[in-house]
């Protein structure tokens, strides 16, 4: 029988996709990947996740998970020779459990972010996990890629959320590791491993979240300050006054909030006069247990001694929720304005806090010394250090002109990266996208023991080969 | 050449210990490992490490890394054939950099855990790893066992404490992991991999360690209950009032301090009367990033409220440093007092909170069933669902008796633990100990992916041999 009746059998016809129905899953979201699969099959239960994936390895064919598909480095999406078979988790969306007392969760790998937030919500509980894409990305796919976002300064990668995971391994068994505990030290750490593995390990199924306390308060606010160092050493301050309840630490750039109210004119900065030119803004949140009057005092005492000392030159505190989410949303739009400012060359790296002002500094000399009048798009994470150090093209060029340049601009900011000791991806993984540049960056020894591990788990070679490492004999 | 001329010559001979010099080495602390070595050796540097791995390899030698040699499961003593090497970190001790604005520091694996603790402090930052034998540990077997303590509560086990390492791999290279940053998603996550892994995928030699703000104040309270139902419903309270200041939360039956202040008169319960006989004591602590006052005024209104409803029955809060300081020492002092009891049968449990009580009723009537009379002495770290639910001898019986029926009170336990979704090792790892153990609790699928693991990365089967899994084909 071919794959394809076997896999018909196994689900039922209408869970296996082929033709117009599979294109798809066949394309990232954001049309930079292409491939073609043999299908696209819809497993509705964890056993029927494993039964694919046995009859995928009886008929030696390649298999890529994918969750919401939002992902940025081409991860979920199949090659183009046409034989792999696309397992999307989409029917997998129920919350198996919510556990107030242990604060846990357990959930399906294909339930949507935003759904997981909410149901924990329902419950008086926090799930901290939140990122751009939360509309529609899986929590399967914020575990395989070990999603960052916003909260991760207070409340960790997804990697620190999660306590445990079931798992269908490459061999198509069911590794049951659906823990709700907090302290477990009986062997090796699978589940550090399957998380961010991007699929080429195993098809995670389902995983026992952390939850935390809702905040009773927070308090939001924008600032304007003169340069990145500032920004650090507010960073610093911040962290020293707030502690645990500083839960956002956003940088931008002046452009990047510009070509936010160039392309949305109903959104404004909550400044007036030279502040709306400031060439660096800051987004602060604070989360508090105890009151608004509490959270609002100390907001207002830290960064009224900023302000005092010449660090923050302007500052818009949120009078209330809409005003707060009127900030976020500045922050939010920006990967969307950047479009406004044409193509851009995109980095998503990290740097350690204490270095991050002098890699702006000495990147952006370098990039104009070899492409004069590219302009910076900068914008992040600060609190994590890590950076959306992007690039755009200079007054005059088109985008096929910074097109032309963009393995000159990777190669100088990637070079600059690993000068002061960074990463190359912080957040969105390796996938297709960074496959071939980790041997640059990487030594061989660390290669050498991810692709002993990764023949170890996956000895046929065909959960999501390509992605991650190369795929090699 | 022997490998014991090749260690000499490599180290030097003062550095190469054998005979009466080694036997410190070939048992633990506690006396109930002993094994036998051909060398205990003393490397100074990571190169030195990596030169001893390879002559190991080379004559097909085991190696056994250790460090402070304060293990509780046998995990860095060598079996008793004598053809063993121990490869002791005592002389990596330096601490390589702390960088402030990173909150973070480099330190070689056989840094004395306080001494770690007190370098961050003089740094003005906490690093929060902290467990009863911090004075001897060292952070390489903290990491190489994932320790756990008293703060995890908050700041999570050594594993969530770990940027980076630099780890000697089981073919003598060297893996330089060493990354301060807080994302980096650059392929599998080998850090995780090695933290917890015992000795049996190589030899963490540095960390990169994450520190945290100094807390400003702290408060320390310690409470009677009647019941561990109403610790649980505190601990919940607990969570939700003091959000992420919540930074301790044990749980001690009241036959464990009645031990303690028989065994060391000169410690007493801040209690009169009837308190004093209280089934269940919890120790709270609360650190504040405000002032004394603010956290002296948070701790009462939770506290005021749970003995209003009667949750708590009697508070004593420590009104200095002296007093937090014999709270805690009274918390310390019990293991040292279960000795008063007779030894006990021990484990290191976690359950999900939400069952722990259950855990405990269920499992003390079925060991009163099987095992008339025999005592619990329980305590832990409620807030991560840890249990040391210990079983001493009935009164009458002698240390022989008990010890004859170990097997049977190990059986009950342990199962018990499995049908409330618990781990039977916590925080203290599996090395000898619990080896043979682990087939019986964990499923073959998981064991087989350990096992690839090994495999994959210390082929020869040299390091650590018949720690966490059977030593086998």
């Amino acid at each position: 029988m071919s794959l394809l009746t076997d896999l018909q059998s196994l689900l039922g016809p209408s869970h296996v996709l082929t033709g117009a129905d599979a294109e798809p899953y066949e394309q990232d979201w954001r049309r930079r990947y292409r491939g073609r699969a043999l299908a696209v099959v819809r497993p509705g239960s964890t056993d029927e996740v494993a039964a694919v994936v046995r009859a995928c390895l009886a008929h030696g064919a390649p298999i890529v998970p994918q969750g919401g598909n939002t992902g940025l480095c081409g991860g979920a999406t199949p090659d183009d020779r046409g034989d792999a078979v696309i397992v999307s988790t989409a029917r997998l969306n129920r919350v198996r459990a919510i556990d107030t007392d242990n604060d846990t969760m357990t959930v399906e790998a294909g339930c949507v972010l935003q759904a997981v937030q909410e149901a924990a919500e329902q419950a008086g509980r926090l799930f901290p996990l939140s990122l751009a894409a939360e509309g529609s990305c899986t929590i399967g796919g914020n575990l395989a890629t070990n999603a960052g976002g916003t909260q991760v300064l207070r409340y960790g990668n997804a990697r620190e959320l999660v306590l445990g995971l079931e798992v269908v391994t490459a061999d198509g068994e069911v590794w049951h590791g659906l823990r709700g505990l907090r302290k477990d030290n009986t062997g090796y750490d699978l589940r550090d491993l399957y998380v961010g593995s991007e699929g080429t390990l195993g098809i995670i199924t389902a995983a026992t979240l952390k939850l935390f306390p809702l905040p009773v308060a927070s308090c939001t606010a924008l600032l304007t300050l003169d340069s990145i160092d500032d920004a650090v050493e507010l960073l610093s301050r911040a962290r020293a006054g707030f502690g645990a309840s500083l839960t956002g630490f956003e940088l931008m750039a002046g452009d990047c909030l510009q070509a936010v109210i160039k392309l949305f004119p109903q959104q404004r900065l909550p400044f007036e006069g030279d502040a709306t030119r400031s060439p660096w803004f800051a987004l602060l949140e604070l989360s508090d247990s105890e009151s608004e009057t509490h959270a609002r005092e100390r907001f207002e005492a830290v960064l009224g001694a900023a302000i005092e000392d010449g660090l923050v030159t302007d500052a818009a505190i949120a009078a209330n929720l809409a005003q707060s989410q009127a900030i976020w949303h500045l922050r939010e739009s920006i990967p969307l304005a950047e479009a406004e400012l044409g193509k851009a060359v995109k980095h998503d790296v990290s740097i350690p806090i204490s270095s991050i002002a002098r890699f702006v500094h000495t990147t952006n000399a370098a990039l104009q010394a070899s492409f004069p009048g590219v302009r910076n798009v900068i914008f992040g994470h600060l609190g994590d250090g890590n950076l959306h150090y992007n690039v755009a093209r200079a007054p005059g060029q088109t985008e096929a002109d910074l097109l032309a340049l963009q393995p000159g601009v990777y190669d100088i900011v990637h070079r600059s990266v690993m000068d002061f000791a960074g990463s190359i991806s912080a957040e969105h993984g390796v996938g297709q996208l960074k496959r071939d540049e980790l041997p640059r960056y990487k030594s061989e020894i660390e290669l050498n023991l991810m692709k002993r591990i990764k023949h170890a788990l996956d000895p046929n070679g065909l959960m999501n080969p390509g992605k991650v490492l190369q795929a090699s004999a």
